[in-house]
């Protein structure tokens, strides 16, 4: 290198459990600058600190054309993680910033919080858990996994992950969907699911799990008539995207009544801080679906990798495949 | 029959979500009382009940040989479960009352809620969901099965069952002890599991989850020497009874700061209402282990039938067995 490379981390936390990915771009004798204001960033908080750097290991924040415009030396956006929605790839492409990801690295941390908070939801031990902290007892029923239809809506890494944990369970009758049109990894015959319509999981299944990435496809995919047409006992999670399940629509729905639990990890803005904390038997999340430790630590080194090999001039092994590009093309 | 005999139902819920031992009980024409005051009846309630009835159909309320004194006609006790701990089932030997239970009605519904319970533990869902309810966004970090040490105290039909599911897991590591001495079942041959004993499993699992009956030997059995012994981010986890963790004790050393968190779904008395509720990162449900609909169903429906056949001269299926006596004559 004849002019020392700088990389910004703006995801946070970074490095804080495992320290492996600061040591690789220390012993790489690689600047770097961990996001000063440790919490996701705005656009324009963004386009305030990104000016020098030529590497970006980016979070879900979103790094925009305008973005981009104020970055002159950035040739690379190492994702840590697997969604691609908070990253124009359009514009990257057009300035020749190359994205990479970790696709597989978050999935089995994704997969189990997924299947912890079908077993909270299905037995009220969220709802039993805060009655209790009040002095409130109540023996709550619920239900065991085989009893019920579950319905995965994405039946990629993550959906895949779930569907084998299912099977654990006195193999519940499991229906999948998947938005690609292409039949993916022969998911029938692999896992014994029947491959319906959405509109069908809306109306039959009693746990609905979402895995899908956002695009203009699922943005806003779940709407109230979508919500109202599930069964009212049922029970809905999103550990995937926020946005794909209409927030307010959400809150609407189960201000009525309709719907028996839900489990929501992801958000339209995050931090957040809306109206679905007034429901009780709605189950909120951080954003954790990745925090197990050892999957937070792949997702890190694995993007450190990625940009260590960048700025070694090493074959680069995430760059975010072609097909990621044409979902934005057509039209988010 | 040449007299209408009497069934007193004591558990509640009892026939609440499927009819089907109640409509048992009326097409056999027997005359039967659901417990009028809809809580878990303390031995004078209980007392004052029981006087004209032939049969129970218990849940967990003590019936002591007081209680048996005031039940001249008491002919058969029918447990809906499996925990004997409260049946004076000397007093009933020498009073000529047959008990039967259920002893495998239960474990499906117990092992899946504490699978549950592990998940959320490990992933601070608990207290994320808590934190989100008044607005608090923090990411925790979490650990996932297959990187933590899960010991197993109790392997019988529960605690095989959780080791089962365990296994869809990436197989975790898993001690187990039993605390009767007998090797039971070839757990270590058909789990991969290492038997270890208690000690070992409190200094070295991540996960200790109990799975024992209530006895002389196990009341009182894990003590403030005890959790201080286990790491410092051990979870506990007890959806078997009540008094196998002193609970003072527990309050006391979680609110030290000591262990990363507890699953109780069992307490000394019950309705719980007790200092418990104060700790966040204690997960309090309220005797909800065989709640599902399914085992409860089975469990009631099994226990009816021992009743039916009973009252009809037919030989009985769930007797307790004679080792169940012995536990008691050696001292609880």
């Amino acid at each position: 290198m004849t002019k020392s490379k700088k990389i910004l981390i703006t995801t946070v936390p970074f490095g804080e459990k495992n320290r492996a990915p600061l040591d690789m771009l220390e012993s790489n004798n690689i600047d770097y600058v961990v996001n000063p204001l440790k919490k996701k960033l705005t656009e324009s908080e963004l386009e305030d600190l990104i000016s020098d750097f030529d590497v970006v290991i980016a979070g879900t924040e979103q790094i925009t054309r305008k973005v981009m415009d104020k970055a002159s030396n950035l040739k690379l956006i190492s994702r840590v993680g697997i969604g691609l929605d908070s990253i124009d790839l359009l514009a990257a492409k057009d300035k020749g910033i190359t994205v990479s990801y970790t696709p597989d690295a978050p999935a089995p941390a994704v997969a189990e919080l997924t299947i912890g908070m079908m077993l909270t939801l299905l037995r009220s031990v969220h709802v039993s858990n805060l009655r209790m902290h009040s002095g409130d007892w109540h023996r709550f029923f619920g239900r065991r996994l085989s009893e019920v239809v579950v319905g995965i809506i994405g039946v990629g890494r993550i959906g895949q992950g779930v569907i084998e944990h299912l099977k654990g369970f006195g193999n519940p009758k499991i229906l999948v969907n998947d938005v690609s049109t292409k039949p993916k990894l022969g998911i029938r015959n692999k896992f014994n699911c029947e491959r319906v319509s959405k509109e069908y999981i809306y109306r039959n299944a009693d746990i609905i799990s979402l895995h899908l990435p956002l695009t203009s496809e699922t943005k806003d995919m779940i709407r109230k008539k979508h919500l109202l047409s599930m069964k009212s006992d049922a029970i809905i999670i999103n550990t995937s995207r926020g946005g794909i399940i209409n927030e307010n629509d959400l809150y609407n729905v189960m201000q009525s009544g309709h719907l028996s639990g839900a489990a929501i990890d992801v958000f339209d803005f995050e931090p957040y801080d809306g109206k679905l904390s007034e429901i009780q038997r709605c189950i909120l999340t951080a954003h954790m679906g990745s925090m197990s430790v050892d999957c937070r630590t792949r997702m890190e080194v694995e993007a450190t990798e990625e940009a260590v090999r960048f700025l070694t001039n090493q074959p680069l092994e995430g760059i975010v495949p072609e097909e990621e590009y044409a979902v934005q093309r057509e039209g988010l």
